[in-house]
């Protein structure tokens, strides 16, 4: 017996390495690898950075950054995207675990694992299932706001860290709190160095590319060099530590950090650990995807490459699963990172791959340097890189545009720095669906009048049209659905109840793509209402799916009035008499 | 100083009282007062029975049928809408108490008073912030699964009377469960009273009137005597075990009902007790409410009147607060009762103050009389009544007519039926808003070309249309909105990618009803990648509040191509070489 054989496509398919792999050369290496050690030099302080943010010991932001960059390499389709620890993925994490355990703790520490095992099956469950379509109901403006409240959340909890001070909270509140009750016992030298360092970073981030191109300095160096900033920061602040012996006068220092390479871990099977870990699993897993998919859809476009949405799903599925078995935390693609690694030259996933080589190596052979890093020297690369994500503007945009979409946005924010993450974005999803479904529940509906010498009919309140006293026509601009079906029925009979001539009603269907059975229901109570008032409905310029889907119910055979092709055609046919179109054709 | 003054208008809105009250005269009242006997006679084994399931004393059945009518007269819009305790929500009410008390102490009676006042105050609030609409998400699939699963757990529960065992449980295994455990503890007489009641108020129901027209009866007559049905089996079962002493051979009587007018009651106010009714009283209301509109709706539409929704919320908010101050329990409008008070000849909401009247008084003279009542005798009205809303034809109606609707009834009456009513019908909802978004996140887009000989555009792959290789004409038959704004720049990009040729897109804009911020910047980034690839975007027949708002962005500004009033303009003055409509024209 011969079993079914897995078609190479479908291999391929599901495992991209298979496809570029086979055409991978020299030049596609060298490219490649140039741009993992810029990477890897901008990797180094971000993991270690965003381990402290969430809560977790610097080698986790390690470990997250190896075996997680192997396993999208092999699943993933974006070329340019480099996955690891991300600034607010890490504020979930902390607020997720931050529940169950208290940090420094190994059941805080087990809690992360097991998160990112759970996004890595909620990922993998979703591309499986080709639910990607899921993140669309994030909407643009509240990802942004999102985002945000978020940077200033981090921002802000990174400021304990800068004064030295102990602070807690999950809000901005609780944050702000906690910070002025501890300022007195501030650190005047973990201030220095975490103020001085924060000022270095804004500089070269701002500063420092120009004046190197005024030395004469390539471009591309110029550029890897001010990447290198947050490098140079982490050995300075460190010698100066162990220079000056800081530790000892106050400075908070990353300790000991175990040399090698990650362990092989397991997560959690505790049933009540899942079940508390789940919502909270599910938010990073689909937030964690927006981000991604929309960063590699970017760098993507800009090469006329596609990603494929759903295989992106299993790249970071297998990815948070990887990050799960070998000490990680959860993880995604980061935004800053990628655009370093396209620009840097990466040509296919194998730099993330070199990426992972390059964090092992330093997983093996740095972390002795590291015992004397300043947290304020992390706290400082943080506040930078998440500062660069505030931005307030989508409020103007929003207010100008949509009130509707300023109304999610403004909640997204105010919630998200009021209660944290969770409850911010997840209101602000609510709110954006129940938005939409409030403003489909009242459609805009006109009744319209026929242009003259025209075929064509418009709203009779804005401009000059032809009416027939016997008939109303109705334009309604929206799908019939169970959220508008009460109101297009209280629409009809207060239009019709006080007009004694009416004799005809005709709903023009050009914006009706869809007709749900609710809508199906009104306009069968509408049709026999008009009948017992001695008025017919007519409909007009159906759609062909929603006429297909009309005939398979009895509505057609219980219509009193008829379905017309055009609602010209509807109004020559109804309106036969002096001053209507359909006199003067017939005449 | 004088202070404002409330307009007569503006009072008249919020008490109808005031309206219809200051036209009432006698031959209204004789009307009221002939429907409030009937009703009465039919109200007073209904509000015993339905307090017994909701697991009440049944005296709170008769105080929830008096000072709640009073207040929906008073506030109330419907001249025909019967209130008081309906076999739905007193499940819906066991089941929320159920959570927090057993059955049969003061907590539960306490919880059930705190839950009609939490009710009240909910409709009140959505009455008076005109959120009536909110009641439109319930979709009529999700309602008519809901109601029919309802009903069958109800009748389920009551089998318990009828056996005279002990059950319980919130959902069908669990009652059958239960119903199985104790079928060895079955009382004899208790099942002979329950089965006979049962078939006697069957034979009632389908039988009886046919034979007394036949006797020569006029309809009016029959009509009344086979409503009186219950009264005549609870009057006949109670003599009967009186008679002989059925109590002491295990039938299970009503037992002593206080007698007496009403107790004034206060709700509880401890903040535990309203957290966890909250939900509960949020699902009641706007399953009440929905409820009770559509009766209201269908009865005022026979007579060419209409009713207030928002209006109707104050009405039955009054109710509710009513029956918590008075030692009832959550009411709504009621189907049956409703439709007898309509066919009777209520003229207005005074034959609703008239049976309150009636139920008073049964509440000071009847009671002693209500001892002997076995139970058996209510649950068997409280099954043939609720076998009336037992319809599954909505699930064959829905299968032929649309599968997702199909789906989010099946999923209402399968999560009712297993895991309860408050999952069973808020699944229902999520669900049915679920798939909306769903459909209308993958739209049906056309790529369209021109009808030969008319200035129509058509489906290329429906119809024999004229096209052009430089220009590709979509139809987007769906507004653009966060949850597919990512599906139209996929879409777009798919089309154009592997097409050399092309230098126009036109997205004709028909159905596209709003454009969000979130479908904006899709729109901008289709724009901005279309130009670098040389391709220019354009817009046509974009409606005019789109364009109104379109105008108040940048996007008009950026687009690299024209927004044209009409498809075929577009095709005009982008296509005007030989074999396009517009080289003949211009020709």
């Amino acid at each position: 017996m011969t079993r079914p054989r897995i078609s190479a496509a479908s291999l391929k398919r599901y495992m991209p390495i298979l496809d570029w792999g086979s055409r991978y050369d020299r030049d596609a290496a060298t490219s490649d690898l140039v741009a993992a050690v810029i990477v890897t030099i901008m990797l180094i302080p971000q993991s270690l950075a965003y381990a402290l943010l969430a809560g977790l010991p610097a080698e986790m932001g390690l470990y997250a950054s190896i075996l997680p960059l192997v396993a999208y390499a092999i699943f993933g389709t974006s070329r340019a995207l480099a996955v690891g620890p991300v600034a607010v993925v890490s504020l979930m994490t902390a607020a997720a675990v931050g529940n169950l355990a208290l940090q420094g703790t190994a059941e805080y520490a087990m809690a992360a694992i097991t998160l990112a095992f759970l996004s890595g099956l909620i990922l993998l469950a979703m591309g499986a299932f080709r639910l990607g379509f899921l993140a669309t109901f994030l909407s643009h403006p509240v990802i942004a706001g999102f985002i945000t409240a978020s940077g200033i959340i981090i921002a802000t909890s990174q400021l304990k860290h800068i004064l030295g001070v102990e602070a807690h909270g999950h809000n901005l509140l609780e944050l702000v709190v906690s910070l002025l009750r501890h300022l007195p016992e501030v650190s005047l030298w973990t201030l220095v160095i975490g103020v001085a360092t924060t000022a270095f970073l804004f500089w070269v981030r701002k500063g420092l590319k120009p004046r190197l191109l005024a030395l004469g300095l390539k471009p591309r160096l110029a550029d890897i060099l001010a990447k290198a900033g947050p490098v140079g920061a982490v050995a300075v602040t460190t010698l100066v530590t162990w220079g000056f012996g800081l530790q000892d006068r106050g400075v908070a220092i990353v300790g000991d950090v175990p040399k090698g390479l990650p362990p092989l871990t397991l997560p959690s099977f505790d049933l009540d650990i899942w079940v508390s870990l789940m919502g909270s699993a599910v938010l990073i897993s689909i937030i964690g995807f927006v981000e991604s998919v929309s960063v590699a859809q970017t760098l993507a476009a800009k090469k006329r490459q596609r990603i494929v949405p759903d295989q992106e799903l299993i790249g970071l599925g297998a990815s948070n699963v990887a990050a799960a078995v070998s000490g990680g935390y959860p993880v995604t693609g980061g935004f800053a990172r990628s655009v370093v690694n396209f620009d840097a030259g990466a040509e296919t996933p194998a730099a993330g791959a070199f990426t992972a080589v390059g964090i092992a190596l330093a997983a093996l052979f740095l972390t002795p340097l590291l015992f004397f890093l300043p947290k304020a020297t992390l706290a400082a690369t943080i506040i930078v890189a998440v500062l660069s994500l505030v931005d307030f503007s989508i409020l103007k945009r929003t207010w100008g545009y949509s009130r509707a979409d300023f109304a999610a946005v403004a909640a997204t924010i105010l919630l998200t720095l009021g209660l944290g993450v969770e409850i911010g974005v997840s209101a602000g999803v609510v709110l954006s669906i129940f938005l939409h479904l409030y403003k489909s529940s009242r459609p805009h509906v006109a009744e319209v009048g026929l242009v003259p010498g025209t075929e064509h009919f418009r709203n009779i309140n804005r401009h000059k049209v032809l009416t027939h006293p016997e008939m109303v026509s109705l334009r309604i601009d929206e799908s019939l659905y169970f959220a508008n079906a009460r109101f297009l029925e209280d629409y009809v009979y207060d239009r019709v109840v006080a007009d004694k001539a009416l004799k005809h009603v005709v709903l023009q269907c050009t914006a009706v793509n869809e007709i749900d059975t609710s809508a199906l229901e009104s306009l069968e109570a509408i049709n026999h209402r008009l009948g017992e008032m001695g008025i017919k409905l007519h409909l007009s310029e159906v759609k062909g799916p929603v006429m297909d889907r009309l005939r398979r119910s009895h509505f057609l055979d219980e219509l009193t009035g008829q379905v017309f092709l055009s609602q010209y055609g509807a109004m020559r046919a109804l309106g036969p008499v002096d001053g209507t179109p359909g006199a003067r054709k017939a005449g």
